[in-house]
């Protein structure tokens, strides 16, 4: 990555190697291509928590391909999502790039990079296909996959496969999109759904979204095949519930993030409760909570960071919905995963 | 804290014992008369780190005095100062009251509560004055103390010193004041500087900006005369200058928080170094800059979290003078404390 230091003007024609690393499409032609015809002077990039080691890179050929006339700006604010993007620093620049997510809601403003991978997916889907006792299968993947995903869909009917996809709500770009937070597009006519993508957040979200369906990961990133497994989650949901059931003061917390807001909910709860204080921050961190001497906490905001981070807090940290089972609103059978709709 | 659940209605002429601690004033009848003129429903809360816990009982106190209408939002997010309102929870709310930080600049919407202390100066005062071999003597004090600042003059004057005393500039309210990144108020003629207020964090930024002054300090609440004892600091500045003589790549830090913006001083450097690079973000934190593959970082942001975080970073942190000297454009002695200016 670091290579001589780069010389001046415009160097689109003359085949100089850029720096920027070749795993991912940053689609830097698309972006000068704006970015000029806005007449742009500052441009801010911000990159997911992820990738944001690539950023100056990706600066640095921008630069080059741009000229000195042109400042750029990294975002140093973390970022999960397409939910999460860094207004502050869109306010103030001309052109804003935010790369790795699909657009949540359009604007002039904004231009989404989904970072389309290069990797192959097929390899491990001739291995997944074994796993699928069933003609009738759901495909979804992310962003990331996006790019692939209608040779995916011809692959696995060559196959002899039932496909169902589906577009999902107005939060998801395409189709047979998954969010961490939204699994409206795996809402088809099947029992088994498979996920093609790395890791195993989404797939997770997706088995406590539809705990009825067998989810089939396909990682082509790490080269495996599993089946999703929410045993450990579910059991740390009923915990937290059981533990907040004593909880005198809550907190409820409002995520100020542009895409994370759920303010009637937050506000229903603190109406109906009077132990229960409203709290508005960004980042919802253990440190940050820790600061308010509360019994438990109702989390509005992303609720993958219930799920996934709560044993981290000092005190349980509800869904809104669990939330509601621990207060004795709702049966303890009505527990279910939160998921956002909508954009903002 | 925990007392009963409060019961409903407009007790203030009740009698009724309320939650919040008596430590400080929380000037809350000056806080409901502005509600009730403004008819405001929406009211933000901004309390300092320190003073965060003690906010549900202040909100509980203000929900009694103000009546169900009001709802009142605590902002969860951190705060180290009037450089640092949470504009996210200003913008949304029609009061916000932000507690703890006398004004940086007046706005309608905006109360500021500076949270006066009840503590007795003079006891520590009646220690302190046998440590000020000189007539002459500089008084500074922070916004807590700020309500007994004439009293403490006269009472030194009584004693026959010659008080100094002095605004310092716009970015300061009361005549003495002082806060972690501007000293103006000491930019008087004398050798000798008596800080009166808790702990060490103000009186050591005194120190580094007046290396020729000795800054006695008077502490209330924790009983001790010291003197301010910058060694250590110093020490570790010009060691961190020393270890980003060899960086390359540098990262420039902008910080949005509303106080603490020097966009400028951050532009001229990238505009000066080609391997420099503008990133921007709220809360400047070792695990945010990690995400950054740089040798060194410059930080035009708040002052102290260099001087007295900087260790904790994986990498050197100079503030935009100390920049200068690593890079060869100013000499090694010009190293100096960096202070800040103005508003917003």
């Amino acid at each position: 990555m670091s290579q001589d230091a780069a010389t001046e003007g415009d160097l689109r024609n003359t085949g100089m190697s850029l720096r920027h690393d070749r795993e991912w499409d940053y689609e830097l032609d698309r972006i000068v291509e704006e970015i000029e015809e806005r007449d742009a002077n500052r441009v801010g990039l911000q990159f997911p928590e992820g990738l944001k080691r690539r950023g100056p890179a990706v600066a640095d050929d921008l630069r080059e391909l741009c000229g000195d006339d042109v400042t750029f700006m990294l975002s140093g604010q973390p970022c999960y999502g397409a939910c999460d993007l860094d207004t502050y620093l869109m306010r103030r620049t001309d052109v804003f790039v935010h790369f790795g997510h699909s657009p949540m809601k359009e604007s002039e403003k904004i231009i989404y990079v989904p970072l389309f991978s290069n990797v192959d997916p097929f390899p491990i889907l001739e291995e997944a296909v074994d796993e699928l006792p069933e003609e009738e299968v759901g495909l979804v993947t992310t962003a990331q996959h996006m790019n692939r995903f209608g040779e995916m869909v011809e692959w696995l009917e060559e196959r002899g496969f039932d496909v169902h996809t589906r577009r999902g709500d107005d939060r998801l770009t395409y189709e047979g999109q998954v969010l961490g937070c939204n699994y409206a597009s795996a809402d088809i006519d099947a029992d088994q759904v498979l996920y093609v993508g790395g890791g195993k957040f989404h797939p997770l979200g997706l088995a406590m979204e539809h705990p009825e369906k067998k989810v089939l990961i396909a990682d082509p990133v790490n080269n495996v095949v599993t089946v999703a497994d929410t045993e450990k989650f579910m059991k740390q949901r009923y915990g937290a519930v059981h533990r907040a059931m004593d909880a005198e003061k809550w907190g409820v917390i409002f995520c100020t993030k542009i895409g994370q807001g759920r303010m009637e909910i937050a506000e229903e709860i603190i109406e109906d409760n009077d132990d229960a204080y409203l709290i508005t921050m960004d980042e919802v961190t253990p440190d940050r909570l820790r600061n308010f001497a509360m019994d438990a906490f109702v989390n509005t905001g992303c609720p993958r960071i219930t799920t996934d981070d709560g044993p981290q807090f000092h005190k349980p940290m509800l869904t809104p919905g669990e939330y509601r089972i621990a207060v004795g609103d709702e049966p303890l059978d009505s527990l279910s995963f939160d998921t956002f709709h909508g954009t903002w």
